[in-house]
């Protein structure tokens, strides 16, 4: 199979995936949604396959919604956010363990892609941050995966104050899980030790775990039907075809 | 408007509380939950403004619930504890960024203000503790908003131990949101970037989050409830009447 | 009353309890589970009773599920898990305060007792970990308790890597409470603060708390269903004979 946003390797056990989209800035669109979940249906398919791997370029992993895409294909919104949850649902039940392999910018909707993950490894100059708010969004998919992993006050203190977090901060608060100049070798043990886990259990685990998430069929629908609403106000779009055919980002209009 | 609990500043898309109780330790009376009522009224008829900044006296921020009152208004109670209750819920639904600024002690009642605040910013000097079972009570309307902030366990060891934290300590917990020497500052550069967002997010924000907080109209009616029947009990009402009219507090009967 | 498994010392208003099965690593069998329910109906029966204190041998707090007990008894698992659950849930609304004292390793199992506790002290040298993982099970009743002291990820990859955390990470993560190198000093002066408390307010404290503590008899249900169904195994069980009657581990034969 040929992608169009990724780059995917296999190793022993494993898949990793490279987010590859140098030209729009590593930014998800419906087709990187649709590869990642190829991809999480070929491991599916390999009973060998223990982990995906998930990493970015170095200095970006990902940022968030192509606003291109978004402005061109207005009207399909509902669609493509309800294909995003999907997607972080799939990383929470998949009988895979989903590793985020950080080492660079991670921003908006790339910050889902790494809650919703089972672990996440990263180096010192990672940073993560929530920019939804100075359009008039809301980060909503990402948001229950979040609390999840940081609680709620790290989660809405993020979302409010759209503040970069470091690397060190986001460990301290579990959105992390661990912190490391030796990427390549931790990912190495950390395999070796989900290698010699018992075949079934992942996917039991992942389906008790969730029940204990709090993250409901309810609440993820809520999620999507709540980023519609605000990403169809017409403030939002003018916010979005300012940067896109000018360049100009909302808060330069107000500063 | 004449305030008499609190003294009102305003400054560009911001207003400033400044609860001043001198004489009664800034405890909190009917009026100053009354008056902060009045405060959040104010700000939401002015448009323009962002931000609602809540500060005590240097060293002293609040105090719990002013026991002189509920001795001489027995009977009151309940009405009082719902007042209360909802002050708190206002500053988690308001469309205005409520900011806690801290450079004392915070003490039982006054822990639910921090702890229901958008932000918290502190100096070092700050020490926050429940002493409410020493009485005979639990801090039942302060307890969902700590715990939506700190977790269930911290929530749960402060309310058992009474043992006060310190500012660090209530950093490592978010408790405190950002901690600083230099309140000013941290303060402007806070407003700063608030004032950046978005107009109507705010709103929207606290809305979606409060769906994810696990705080319902069940658990808020729960927590004014059992309040009140907690201080409505014999030993608990001895202990009140022991300290106003004698200054004994109840672990000296015991120690 | 004699015990078989632990060694019962009385204090004032304390009762101290010693988990001792040093032929059986201090492992859980139905009798341990059976005789520190006698020890909180004992506790229970003391009104001057405030604290009861839970230790294990100097280097080993406790290790899980007895697995000879487990292998010998077939097909009463089901039974057993429910008096473990029980039992965990009576640490959380008993009218004493339970705290246990960590000094050495806690496995599996002995997690959970830890987690369902009130307060938790430790020393240095403590170290826990999560193993059921590696056998093809899963520490069904310990997660929900688990999750109420660190919060959902850490409970999770806890049990998804199956890695020993140290007391500092435990402490950091509010497993254990308090750090100390003073094991004796810290117990008594936090007995000394609690027993200041008011007589009625811990067991209320405890029933107000567990309404916020996401545990309901659904969950508590679902643990043990879920525990007995991958207890049942034929793969467990395999695993289970092998390390009894050969010694050896699982991942020993995958490796």
């Amino acid at each position: 199979m040929q992608y169009e946003t990724i780059i995917l390797q296999e190793a022993p056990r494993q898949l990793i995936v490279t987010i590859s989209r140098p030209d729009r800035g590593n930014s998800i669109n419906s087709m990187l949604i649709h590869e990642l979940g190829a991809v999480l249906d070929l491991a599916e398919s390999m009973p060998e396959c223990r982990t995906v791997v998930i990493e970015g370029a170095p200095g970006l992993f990902c940022t968030g919604m192509d606003f291109q895409e978004a402005s061109d294909i207005e009207g399909t919104e509902n669609l493509r956010i309800s294909d995003y949850m999907l997607l972080l649902k799939r990383f929470t039940l998949s009988a895979k363990v989903i590793i985020c392999r950080l080492d660079g910018k991670v921003i908006a909707g790339g910050v889902g892609l790494v809650a919703a993950s089972d672990l996440v490894l990263s180096t010192e100059r990672t940073e993560l941050s929530l920019s939804e708010a100075l359009w008039g969004l809301l980060p909503c998919c990402v948001i229950p995966f979040l609390i999840r992993r940081v609680g709620f006050q790290k989660a809405y203190s993020m979302t409010l104050t759209t503040k970069p977090i470091s690397a060190r901060e986001a460990h301290a608060i579990h959105l992390v899980d661990e912190l490391t100049d030796h990427l390549d070798e931790a990912l190495r043990k950390l395999t070796l030790r989900l290698n010699l886990l018992d075949d079934r259990i992942i996917v039991d685990m992942k389906r008790y775990f969730r029940q204990m998430s709090g993250i409901t069929p309810e609440i993820e629908q809520a999620a999507t039907i709540e980023f519609a609403r605000l990403a169809a106000q017409p403030q939002v779009q003018r916010n979005i075809t300012n940067y896109v055919t000018r360049g100009v980002f909302p808060w330069e209009r107000k500063g």
